[in-house]
Formats: structure tokens, sequence, C-alpha cells
């Protein structure tokens, strides 16, 4: 697959939109869309903004190049005119976004794109697709780190979801607060600090458990994690101990009833001397399960298909829709809205302050039509991403993490408990 | 990022467990690695396979480069010895897999891959995130497919998933049934037709729906869908039907009460003469949904995040595990298995073959540790994908597609029952 352009990352009726403005004369009009969510997950307390950074890398590496548009005119899917217009494309026009890492709620203007229709109405399927994934994974995260109470979780979910949706997973885990993962093209790309040490075929390579670990400890040294729950858990742990001594690492498992198997390894290891020897677990964890931990004596979690999937929600249904246009191409910009049944929509170009009350906690989300004046402790949510076509927003993934901490540590208690119910603060909004 | 190799889809344990057997001398110990599900999700009949070619591609692509190996050192992932040896990777050993399209029980051995242990042990997220996550879409799909019931289906969810999981998802639908695709990526690279024609932002771009319709028909044709339900639908699809005559292609309904909608949109077209034209449902259809519109005079349905989520099994939970090595670099296979709670293994490289009665339809799965001798009508399932390290096993999409049709023509009439229950047949287990 050629992917050296983003372009075909992107539904069809986006060109054949473009095709229509362009033939009937609409196509310059001043547009704004908005990527929004009607709202979170259900039962979800808040959502986290995740996935600008890589939005703005593929809105750089959007560009029709001549393969993309051989392939658009002998498929008939654009004429002539429309392929010349999107042989020069570049994205000229304007957008704002919420930073990564923060909250964001329902009816938040998450990104807001300013520009020509025809400019902006073919971003709508990249812009989403990259929110939307890496927003409900973040999300997910969140929760778990949450729930782990200030232990490290590593994030190990790349083989159970799209290869490349596995990179994207370990960049949102990591912002949410994760640890570290085990993608290694995730630490090249991102920078995420990465983990891992042995599977069972290892120890099954070997005539016995002892070799194993003795290769192992060999190569990698005694401060790595011994797997031990291969055969028997408290045979491993006697000899892992016996090879390695107190210095041992960690040990992980990942079967069994983890809590209890985890007060037993803890009690043998203070047994042998290895009080610093740390438990790590694994296995089908999610933030349940990591909070049903937290009175075990673990170190550490590993969490796979839980975090890739969203733990439950594994798209945070954020929408692209137009929300104002010129009715002319020197117009002003007119709020538009579509009047269907269930899925309200509010028309205008949008502004957002997340209302902070005098003791630091949030208090609302305030979405308007004109720009608010904010109060003392309000904090304007939206950002310059892209001015005039120029990419102004892009910051190290580590501010967003740090980003992610602050914000959270603005909400009220309620926003942390993992059962179902409203979202952590309202959504009010104002039409100028 | 950089896409040229995929080697880093890979979990650092995987480069780790094969610097510990460098060292130890382990490496070159022959080994077999089978991906298999433990079981179906909750409640599924049976899955769908899917991923084999886009494994081979990936395959193919995976080598250690000059950047992939500066990483690994620089991180000290690897030492010299490893890094040495992975420059010179490239897979020699022999693969067997299930054809894509064809189905799969609890316990099938999907693929098994034959090397060296270093060989096989690196390959195991590259093969995982492909297949658990094109197997999970096109597993869904087959489902939806089959609720349908003749009617076509086109594919628009990538806006709800990882841009890259949306070409596969695409990939994987087409494979199980669907008929085309929003997605323009996978037009290209798969040569997955592709379809769409207008969003609301089309409408409410023009300063009446009225403009916006003549518009996309002087664009597009009397044969394209107009979307009739941005304002009011009654009022919509009388101007459509104005402005295009009874050749109007089709008109789409988005929101509402689907079925009552259809049911007054049908009378109104034909009572205006249109009775070819067709009615396009869309808007959070699952199998359940399209079940339940089977009465509804529908010509067709566009199926998005339920698609490409898995429709509840965002994942397929497929797992690489060693199941036979030497004990020595010459010596004969050994069966291996862990002995874990809860996660049974069997150890032993496996054959299958599909038990087919003489009414052509399937009795069993029937999974063995030696080469079975199938009866009149079974079929065998294993096909050689990889022979010494060379690609023998690509076909077209095409062929997946037909073995799908054909594959599920086999299974008894429960198999097709939306509701939850067992796997359509049992997977029955000989030893050799």
């Amino acid at each position: 697959m050629d992917l050296s352009t983003t372009a075909l990352l992107t539904d069809r009726y986006e060109l054949t939109m473009l095709r229509g403005a362009l033939a009937g004369g609409t196509a310059a009009r001043r547009a704004v869309f908005e990527v929004f969510a009607r709202h979170l997950p259900a039962g979800r307390r808040y959502g986290v903004v995740a996935g600008i950074g890589r939005f703005l890398d593929a809105l750089e590496a959007f560009r029709f190049d001549g393969p993309a548009l051989d392939f658009l005119t002998s498929q008939g899917i654009v004429d002539e005119p429309t392929a010349a217009w999107l042989s020069s494309y570049r994205f000229s026009g304007n957008i704002w976004g919420y930073s990564e890492g923060d909250l964001y709620f329902p009816g938040s203007p998450i990104l807001v794109v300013e520009a020509d229709f025809a400019e902006a109405v073919i971003l709508e399927t990249l812009a989403l697709s990259i929110l939307n994934h890496d927003a409900a994974i973040a999300s997910a995260a969140s929760r778990m780190v949450h729930a782990a109470g200030g232990r490290p979780i590593i994030e190990m979910g790349s083989r159970r979801t799209h290869e490349m949706a596995g990179v994207a997973s370990a960049r949102a885990a990591y912002l949410a607060g994760f640890t570290s993962t085990s993608n290694l093209e995730a630490g090249r790309s991102y920078g995420v600090p990465t983990a891992g040490t042995s599977a069972h075929a290892f120890t099954l390579l070997h005539d016995n458990e002892r070799h194993a670990f003795r290769a192992q400890l060999d190569a990698l040294g005694r401060d790595t994690t011994l797997l031990v729950d291969t055969y028997d858990v408290a045979r491993a742990v006697a000899v892992a101990v016996d090879l390695a001594g107190p210095e041992l690492g960690a040990v992980r498992l990942d079967s069994g009833d983890l809590a209890e198997t985890a007060h037993e390894v803890r009690a043998q290891l203070d047994s042998l001397g290895a009080s610093k020897t740390r438990i790590i677990v694994t296995g089908d964890l999610d933030e349940y399960a990591i909070a049903g931990l937290s009175a075990a004596p673990v170190d550490g979690y590993g969490v796979g298909t839980s975090l890739v999937t969203g733990s439950g929600a594994p798209t945070a249904a954020l929408v692209y829709k137009l929300v104002a246009r010129a009715e002319s191409d020197e117009g002003p910009l007119r709020p538009v809205a579509k009047r269907s049944v269930g899925k309200p929509s509010r028309g205008g170009r949008k502004w957002a302050v997340r209302h902070i009350g005098d003791d630091g906690k949030a208090i609302a989300e305030m979405v308007a039509t004109a720009e608010p004046a904010p109060g003392p402790y309000d904090r304007p949510l939206l950002t310059e991403l892209v001015r005039d076509g120029e990419i102004v927003g892009r910051e190290p993934l580590a501010e967003a993490r740090a980003r992610h901490e602050r914000a959270l540590s603005e909400l009220p208690p309620r926003a942390f408990q993992l059962s179902r119910g409203d979202p952590a603060i309202p959504t009010e909004f104002r039409d100028a």
C-alpha cells in the first residue's frame, strides 16, 4: 500500500460533493465545520481529547499526487476540473482545537475548521478517523490510570487491534498516563517508553524453566521481569530467586486468580529475602479488574485488549458538521443546521471555556456562538492549530501528558467513579 | 511515520526473547507456532478468516533496516549480535493457513508457522494484529450480509475507526459479502468498489434544498442518490423527483424511524411514477437493525460504526502460541504447552479438515496432531502460504469473497441465527 499520501483516507462522497460544488459555483463559499460529540459513551463521565498531533501530521501529508488522481479519474469519481483543483490542493484555512490531553464533554467544539467549503469538506474522514480512534483509547486509558492509583501500567494491546491502530493506541495511552508500551514503533515514532521481556514461548523453548530463566537473566540482567506462571508459580518463583538473588527486578503473573496469587507470591518473595522484587500482573485486565486489585500486593499492571478496544467504547462517536457558511463567496457566515429527528446539531461557529470556580474545580463547559468573556478562573479551550494553512499547533507529547493530569485535577470527585453516570460537568450553550 | 518497514510493528518482548535465545544457544531450535482462537466472541456461531493476504504483504515488508536497528540498539533493546542477526533477517520457514473467507471455530489452527524459533517468535504481533482485526470485522460483516438477505450493503465506517483500520475494514467487509465501500484507499489498494454521493453539509451549503439537488444532479447525473432527510423528507422527495424525474437513482434516509419513513417514501415515489427509484437507509445500523428492516421497502443499507467495531466484538481474540519445538538444533519436534489456569493450549503441530456429510453440510471441525485421512466429502483446511521463505499463497480478493459464500453454504441453518448460541459445528480434537 502506498502511504506517501493520506489523501485517499477519505470517503468518496466528500469528493463528489466537491465536484458538485465546483460545478455549481458554491465551492468557494466560506464555511465552518466542527468536530464534536453529541454524547459521551454510555455512562462515561468525561472524554479525553487525543489525536490532534497525528491529525496535523496527516493534514500535512494530505496531497493528491499522480497515482491518487489517476485512480480517481479512471474510476469516474472526479471529473477533469475537480482533478485539476485537487492536484494543487493545500489546505489554506484556519483550524482551532482543544489541546491534546484536555477533556471534552457533549457538545465541546473539539475542532473548528474555517476555510472555503471545498477545502474543508474533504477533511471529514481524515479528521474523524484519527480523533475518534485516539479519543476512544485515551478516554479508556485515563480511567485505567485512575483505577491503578499511581501504580504503573504497561500498554500491551497491539496484537488485539489493527497493526497501525496499535501504534496510535500506545501513543494515546501514554498521553493519558500509561507508563510505557510494548509497541516498538510507538517508541520510535512518538518516543513512548517501551517495555517487555518474555512470553511463555520462551520458557517452553527451553528444556526446563531453570534453563529459560538463566538464559533470560544472562541476556537481560537481574533487573528483568521473569514470567512465572508457565507451570507451577511457587516453584518458578523459587527458581527465579535462586538464580537471580534478591536483586531480581520483577515477576509477572498472566493467569489464574491474580489477587490471591499475588498475595502468595509476595509472601514467598519476602520469605526468600526478595522484598524489593516487584509483582506485575497481566491478563484480560480492564479498569474494573485493576480497581479490584487495589488491595493486592501488585506493583504494576499490563493492559491489552480492553485498552485497544476502548473498554467497551471502541469509538468516540465524534461527528464533523457544517455549522456555518457564507451565502456567497464574499458574504458573512450564517449558522446552518440539519433538522432531523434524534440528531440535534447547533448552528454557528463556537467558542468554549471551562468555567472554573474559585476552588479551582470545574463547574461547567461553556459553549457559545460568540467569543466569550472568561471569568477570573475560567480556561479558554480552543487553541490555534493551523493559521492560513500553516501548522502552528504542534507540541511534544509530554506536554499533552502533563496537560491531561492538570485537566483531571480540575474535575470534581464524582468524575472518577467507574460506575455509569452523567458527564462530570454539564455543557451550557449560549447563543450570541 | 516511516512505513517502509513493518518490522517495528512488534512487541518489545519478542526481540528480548530473540536476544536471550541467541545468547543461550536455543535460537536455531526448530519450532512451530500456531494462531487459533480459544473461543468465538460470546454467542457467535462462526468466525470468518480474514487478513491472510495483508499478512503476507506485511511479512514481505518485515525487514530491519538501518533506522529500525538504530532505534533498537540506541535504546538498549537489542545488543550487537542480535542487531547483526536482525539486519539480515528474512523469514525462511514455512507457513500454512486457512484461506481467507473460510470459516473458523474454537481451536482451528488458522495459521501454522514452522521455522527456527528465532525466525518465528518475532512474527507474533504482526500476525495477530492483522488477523485479529480483519477477522473481527469480517465476522461481523458476514452476519450483516446474511441479515440483509441479498440487498446490497455499503461499508461506510472509516470515520469511526483508525484511519488505516478503515481501509482494512473495507477490505474485510467486501470479502464477507458487502457490496462496496465509501473508503477510497480501499478502492485503490484492494479494488473494492467505492460508493457515496453527498452528506447533509452539501444541502446546507446551498441556499435551499432545490439548489443543492440540482447541483448534484448536474454533476453526477440522474442515477445519483439524493439525501432527503436534511429538512422535511416528503418535501425533499417531491423536489427530487420534480428535478430528476422517474430516472432518479435513489434517495437516502439517514435518521428517524427508518422502517416507517421507508414505507412513506416508497408510496410517495410510486405515486410520482418513480417506482424504480431505490431507497437506501443508513444511520447506526447493525445486523439486528438490518434484520428488523427486512419487511420494509428498502433497497440497500449503509453500515458504519457497528461494522468497524465488530458489532460488539472488536477483536477476534486470536493467540499465537508455541505448540512444538525441537530439543536441539537437529532433533525432532516435540509438543509443548503451557499449564496455566483457564487458558488451555494443546501441544503439537495441527492439521485440520472440515468434516462434511453426504448432504454437503458441515458436521465438525476436525483438528488433529497428525495428517488426517479425509473422508469422501471432507475438506482439508490448511493451504500452503509460504514455502522456504517464498510467498506462494497470494490470491485475488474476489477468490476469498467467493470462498466465503461457498463455506457458508456448508453450514447448517442454526449457524445463521443472530441470537447467541454455540458454535455452528463442534471442534473435535484427535491426538496422533
